[in-house]
């Protein structure tokens, strides 16, 4: 049977040291701040919102709330952003999305600073992960998977790592994450043929399609190591299931984050520790 | 014997479609227009510049020179990319680089607007490969690659691609436009172990890496299209030499690009497709 690769002692450890950060930065006046921009009330925001919420006193930094009506306008919400951008006491800002429909959501993301971008979805933070060149963060879960990885003593030096899916969110930052610590990386979509024989070829296969437990034990081989970061509803089970079988799959690999409890539940605890980063960098 | 994939007839055909393009612009009053900065007199840069001109010339495509002594200040710099950036009827800047070391090349880049950065080497344009969003160009060379795949009808989709080269000016850049194109695309670099299984294994290889004739036969299989980018003089041969070892590989893939003659002679044609394409972008 797979070692399960938890995600809760990865955030513990990340969280310890995110803490102590935290604290050197207020020994020299800094408190470390995320801002959570939020327009309207979605139970999936509000829920995100406690969670990080949580995480943040945990960690030893700050919240500021901004809350816009559903109804607001564009306007309301570029103010919104320029005033947190412009303001020294935010290091962070994490602005839930999807946004309402009436809101052009592209030119928010835009004006977000790349500075305080600290779940990634800026065009800068975007350059900033591909060429390393100015600023900006990886996508929270992209960088959640490198700190399960760490935390686990998995090296991708060398490795093959096939990544399955190329979305914005996971699969391309993902690559990039994984190219950057020297992994020979394949990525694999809705196009490619024998996905199969691409995913067992791979020391680490890192499943970001999106679909409820589509990758059965027939992608995989022995020895591998699976990073599962598909959250998926399954009607037939009525539970959160990943985008890897893993009942089928833990009996083949070596090993296997679960669903719940592996990727994301270590995705705020690296949301918190981008924010001390924030503030760190503003140092140097 | 390989099929040699020569790069003038790709050139030849792409500049037939530009030239078509860019006679539509000017009957709606818009003479597409690329500006090339330089600094100093560098003979590469002469003679880049060159042939930039005589390929504009036969496309219909306008030139304005901006020209700064090689002990120009900062300050003289940004005001030239300033300038340019402002002025309407400049459609594309060319900006040659390495600038010389007194001057700050990143802000350089970072200066020029991405709508006019035909070259593809401001962030905006790598967050626009990486994401698709927002606005730039792909590096020329890039793009080169990917006009030979096409004029040679080889459809990467659901093809096996192995990019040799992590490189911002081309291995990361032709590896997205590969995957846009639906490949499923490996990216080998240095720490890549057991570098030739990976290359063997695809059917579309991009060598990359800026070493004299380094993927020699052991690299290849039969029936694999080669697209070699790399431009290196050999000191023994005395000659300009590609990073694969063409001797003993054109005995054994199916197509392999030239060089000299190959992507290289594809560049500048693509160049000036990228200004008439920003012009084009305009009335959008």
């Amino acid at each position: 049977m797979a070692e399960l690769l938890k995600g809760k002692p990865v955030a513990d450890s990340l969280d310890e040291v995110t803490l102590k950060r935290a604290d050197a930065l207020k020994e020299k006046g800094i408190t470390p701040t995320l801002a959570i921009l939020r327009v309207g009330e979605r139970q999936d925001d509000l829920s995100y919102e406690r969670g990080a919420t949580k995480r943040c006193e945990k960690d030893g930094v700050a919240v500021v709330n901004k809350v816009l009506p559903e109804d607001c306008s564009q306007e309301d919400l570029m103010a919104a952003i320029k005033e947190l951008n412009e303001d020294d006491n935010v290091h962070g800002i994490l602005m839930f999305r999807p946004l309402p429909k009436t809101l052009d959501e592209k030119a928010a993301c835009n004006a977000i600073l790349p500075s305080k971008d600290v779940d990634g979805i800026t065009p800068g933070s975007m350059a900033y992960i591909y060429s390393g060149l100015g600023e900006g963060f990886a996508p929270c879960t992209s960088q959640a998977v490198m700190e399960i990885l760490k935390y686990y003593e998995i090296d991708p030096k060398g490795k093959k790592a096939t990544v399955v899916g190329r979305s914005l969110v996971i699969g391309k930052p993902v690559s990039m994450l994984l190219m950057n610590a020297n992994a020979t990386v394949t990525i694999c979509h809705s196009r490619t043929e024998n996905m199969a024989k691409v995913t067992k070829n791979a020391d680490i296969v890192i499943a970001a399609l999106g679909k409820a437990e589509m990758l059965n034990a027939e992608y995989f081989e022995n020895g591998q190591t699976v990073i599962d970061v598909g959250i998926n509803y399954s009607e037939e089970k009525q539970k959160l299931v990943g985008d890897v079988k893993s009942d089928e799959v833990e009996s083949v690999v070596e090993k296997l984050t679960p669903v719940p409890g592996g990727v994301g539940s270590v995705t705020t605890a690296v949301l918190v520790s981008h924010v001390v980063e924030a503030a760190e960098r503003l140092l140097k």
